[in-house]
């Protein structure tokens, strides 16, 4: 194995021994030590057709490798495994202001992303919690969403060109700076979210936006689900298009990320029954004006309960803070189950008070925490147990996955499928589906050498 | 042929002899009698499931048709070939306004369900000349795009859920209301754009959008090309998300639009270098005055030349009607040729100067016009001649083409590939590119019997 990459590759980019164990496959678990039979870090596009024309010539499986922030287990691998990590391919190649687009090869950190095309007074608005690990390759292979995917969009509706090379090492460029192309199949797409099963991707070329000069938020207090959607379908035609924001958060998550355990006060007080975060970005100098009148009018018409807007750069810090301080959630639990669920957002309510109802019938459950992205009908779920047994595992994965597919929703909005969701995913694809699923993995990838496992077998 | 179809098909939905050489491959093109072994017109999933496993058994081509507006002869058939029409299927299943999603059959007319969400105070944003006959079957099959693509989105970014019957007649339903689910591939993205050779869509879920409150325009006229993308740049700065068209006329095609040949009178004189037609929709009722003052910015700035805004329902209809006004650009052609380029808009000023320089010293071409979506990237050109030899019609096709390639861009932005652009497929996609195209059909449609020769052989 390591005879043939010395061949191309230098010293410092073959890992195995101590240098490979030192290392995880998860950033967050720092007490696994890296199971493989050998890491290597490509630096360039070629290097990484190389490699993998040899492991598909060789039928030897490989996992891939970005920031490792994913939580589905889809970095996870085994002793025989060849890990291919994408860190050193990370240059940000171009920021192309006037066509306003950024081409970045796989390994580029988000965060630095962020901050680069901000120096262009330019906005790349894919956001979340890991943005200071995850790697865009990472992101695009598993299609990553976050806080302002109302607005915005997934990450597949931000990339306009990609770089992939295919598990037998033919390399698929098409890194075009345009947003409208039907010459052909849009074979991008088969790569971005399908979590490195079908190719590796290397490069991207990604569209930016101009950034919105003033933006608002403000906390809102509703008591039933009919008024919750009353609100959403309000704000968003009050706002014309510029509601960037509508996360919600039922009333154990709101209590807890603004109680003793955080570093944050409560905004609103306790005892409604839904909190909700709402944002809009827009550049018009009237535009708080106008979200205040929304607000008011929602007021008026008893869709809300009580309302509290940021008015300084510092009280918007503090209510995001709260949104995002998902650790104290996690702390309070001996062990956690995290859900990332997707339905219709009129369903959630219902949906929502069901699950928690059955889960607080279960004694060693302790805690059951909603919150989410309501106007993308995402949900996330961190349940909390003091038993880490398979079966209550098993037991809670059915509780939360069961009613889905009736409801037609998606075990995974945004984390995937990996190797953890992998026996659940019939609640959220049909056997036709899942065959069809398998026609592509074989037509791209026959010597089954990509991510083996991960999604589908 | 006929006899298997008649076991399940009542004998209306069986056309052959007279019933079927009374109808024609294109809507604009009567006087060519339909070329087909036979014609069938399913009423349900089932039937299309049915017709199509027996087809594949027998090896039997099939052409698919929907409302027949496709302009690269992606409907075109010949002797042997059987043709389904999707007409029958043309029932809105559901419009429902709380999850702000559609639920349609694939025959169902644009227009029809634009009128029908309407009357519901939502917006299905797709708009293009051929709504009152482009059917939705067809338009997710060829990721139609049309007027407010920089805003709301191609027909992909539109549809939520399909429902698709394979080439072996499986049926591939997921006809979900969410907009975010990462479980497993997003398989839906196969057959949008792919010009119904990998399968034949049947149903469709669709995102509907809150209808903005208030639209304005304006036409520019404008002096040089930097400034046209600084204009652009600003707008949007400016109108923070809401701008939702930016349409560029080159002279020739502002003065044909509103001369003589006309039913539209001039917005602004003659003699700028672009003329623009910019809108904006949003919910403000500040709206207009922002508008306003970002224009008179732009004058101020010496990027715009002249600015006149619509104040009235009237006078909206007079711009628009000017830009949709494209009958009265091809009456003047004795033949026509239509291009469909896309560009980084930075790239179209030079590009189009440099074609419509050496196209115009051609003897047999009498006009060049331009025009088109601009802050998507996306030009359009009707190229007049008074020759319809196949050689200046192949030189054309390389003078419009050629550059592409080196500029990253596509031979089509909306209108797809069909039959017409086939030959040309490689200024937009490299080898690499075709060759995984040709590996998705073979594992889609292995007997290759779907819409066969069209986009790829």
């Amino acid at each position: 194995l390591k005879k043939y990459f010395e061949q191309f590759l230098k010293p410092h980019q073959i890992l195995d021994g101590e240098a490979l164990t030192s290392r995880t496959h998860h950033i967050w678990e720092p007490e696994q030590p890296l199971k493989a039979a050998l890491m290597v870090l490509p630096e360039n596009t070629d290097q990484v057709s190389k490699i993998l024309g040899w492991c598909h010539q060789n039928k030897q499986a490989v996992v891939i490798h970005g920031g490792r922030t994913n939580l589905v287990g889809g970095t996870e691998s085994d002793d025989h495994e060849l890990i291919i990590s994408l860190e050193q391919m990370n240059t940000i190649l171009e920021i192309d202001a006037a066509s306003r687009t950024v081409t970045v090869e796989s390994g580029v950190i988000l965060q630095n992303l962020q901050e680069a095309v901000q120096q262009e007074k330019l906005l790349f608005p894919l956001n979340f919690g890991a943005k200071g690990s995850a790697q865009l390759g990472g992101i695009i292979a598993t299609n990553a969403g976050g806080l302002r995917v109302f607005r915005y969009g997934m990450t597949r509706s931000l990339v306009l060109g990609l770089e992939v090379v295919l598990a037998d090492g033919t390399v698929i460029s098409s890194l075009k700076k345009i947003i409208k192309d039907n010459s052909g199949y849009d074979l991008k797409q088969l790569f971005i979210g399908s979590e490195g099963t079908l190719g590796v991707i290397t490069k991207a070329t990604l569209r930016l936006f101009e950034t919105p000069k003033f933006r608002v938020s403000a906390f809102v207090g509703v008591n039933s689900y009919t008024n919750v959607i009353s609100l959403l379908k309000h704000l968003d035609g009050s706002m014309g298009g510029t509601l960037s924001g509508f996360e919600v958060m039922w009333p154990m998550t709101y209590q807890t990320l603004t109680g003793p355990s955080s570093r944050h006060a409560p905004p609103l007080p306790y005892g409604f029954e839904y909190y909700l975060l709402c944002e809009s970005m827009g550049s018009d100098p009237n535009h708080q004006a106008l979200f205040e009148e929304a607000l008011d009018q929602a007021l008026n018409q008893s869709l809300a309960e009580e309302v509290v807007m940021a008015t300084s750069s510092a009280e918007h810090d503090w209510f995001w803070g709260i949104r995002e301080e998902v650790d104290v959630m996690v702390d309070k639990c001996m062990y956690d189950q995290h859900f990332d669920i997707s339905l219709a957002p009129v369903l959630i309510g219902d949906y929502a008070q069901k699950v928690i109802r059955t889960l607080s019938k279960i004694e060693l459950i302790t805690h059951c925490f909603c919150f989410g992205h309501l106007a993308d009908g995402n949900i996330h779920l961190v349940v909390g147990k003091s038993d880490n047994s398979a079966g209550l595992s098993h037991q809670i994965n059915e509780i939360v996955y069961q009613p889905l597919k009736e409801l037609q929703g998606s075990i995974s909005a945004e984390h995937g499928i990996g190797t953890h969701k992998k026996a659940y995913l019939q609640h959220s694809k049909n056997p036709s589906e899942i065959a069809l699923m398998k026609t592509l993995k074989q037509a791209l990838d026959p010597n089954y050498i990509l991510n083996r496992g991960k999604i589908i077998d």
